[in-house]
């Protein structure tokens, strides 16, 4: 936990708060945190400061969070990604949200299997916790958006498009391409980045990426694990330029 | 398994190998390959190329190996990791060596916990399977070495400077350093590159990485898990510049 993350409602008007659970638990266990004690803190979808700590027990912990600037900056990359397998998409979601990813699609391809779908790993209240652990992580405070699409052609003729930002560039990794990952693209022009299954995209769904105005990217001969291969395109295409 | 890995001592001089036991249970189980399916294969620390199964059974497999091409380029970086916590351990190992690096070293420092050096995960036969895995995963068959350093300052002063080429570029990441990782570097130059443990290096050992000629790199203010930090570091300094 490199933030501790409020939701607004925890707030009250004085800038106190008080938790409990998980997040008391973090702070009694791994920080070993006393009266005093300053941490970095943010409200969810706010501002980030620091959080003093004032009293702490077993049941409770009562902070001050005082507000001081705005979150990190987004990666301006859309992500879609062919679902992983279960445990998989839990590595991936976080590893693109620590990059700073707002908007996260996962979508079904001929690769995909179809239990996949019916994972509890997808339950509304694990992913959000997924997603809190993340920001935490990261120091963010944004809750980035993710959209399910169980119907390959539909979503990459139909919704695509329209999810598609005004002059964006489209990627598709493909490890057999001839063209490199362009190196800090979403730092010029928002990238809407669409990544396959373990074992690839097959041919149809190639040509339909590259139909709808897609190139085809790689990042080097190599094979990576899905979380390894997200986190590598995506730090890429987001990464600055020395001055 | 991207790639079917033989030991040499596995191949006869015509050329065929019979394999059991988890390469078995892949081909059977994950790939269901029969007779006459061609695979991606390779001779650990030797060539690339493909296998035929010729006969399979619960036992045990016969292949045909032909050697078509070099492995892939290794990433010129030697990678010197604070040793992470057991189980990001394997993850920053897998995730080091699908990056195509060949020389880590693991040694100690402020914030690395005493009892992660007594973790079975660091038993050679288990970092060897481990090893194996990443080789298949990348489709590669050079294996890489590992060190272990139980002594902060003087695997800096007197094994860094036998460990570091000639000409070689030196970083360590900070979260906090103003330089960005550059991009491409090890492409052009041998890399050493230092990555702390969770929660950094302390300021007596930056100033000693400073001393010993490192630079401090970020990848930005976003912190990443263990592995996740190194995917990305080694990406950004193994990508290939567009033409």
């Amino acid at each position: 936990m490199n933030l501790l993350l409020f939701a607004p409602e925890e707030l009250l008007p004085d800038g106190t708060a008080v938790i409990s659970g998980r997040r008391l638990k973090q702070l009694r266990e791994v920080i070993k945190a006393a009266p005093g004690k300053l941490c970095k803190a943010g409200v969810l979808n706010g501002a980030v400061g620091r959080a003093e700590l004032l009293e702490i027990d077993e049941r409770e912990a009562k902070l001050r969070f005082e507000a001081q600037s705005a979150p990190p900056e987004p990666l301006d990359v859309t992500l879609l990604c062919a679902l992983p397998r279960p445990l998989t998409f839990a590595k991936v979601l976080h590893g693109a949200v620590t990059c700073g990813v707002k908007r996260l699609h996962f979508f079904h391809s001929a690769k995909v299997e179809k239990s996949y779908w019916q994972s509890s790993k997808l339950a509304p209240e694990t992913i959000r916790e997924e997603l809190l652990l993340a920001l935490e992580q990261c120091a963010d405070t944004v809750m980035p958006e993710l959209f399910f699409h169980r119907r390959f052609r539909s979503f990459v003729e139909d919704e695509v498009p329209k999810l598609t930002p005004e002059g964006a560039l489209k990627f598709f990794g493909a490890p057999a391409a001839s063209e490199p990952v362009p190196v800090g693209a979403a730092r010029r022009a928002p990238v809407v980045l669409a990544v396959g299954p373990e074992g690839g995209f097959n041919d149809f769904e190639e040509r339909l990426w590259r139909d709808s105005g897609f190139a085809a990217v790689t990042l080097g001969p190599r094979i990576l694990r899905s979380e390894f291969a997200v986190n590598a395109l995506l730090s890429v295409l987001g990464v600055a330029e020395a001055r």
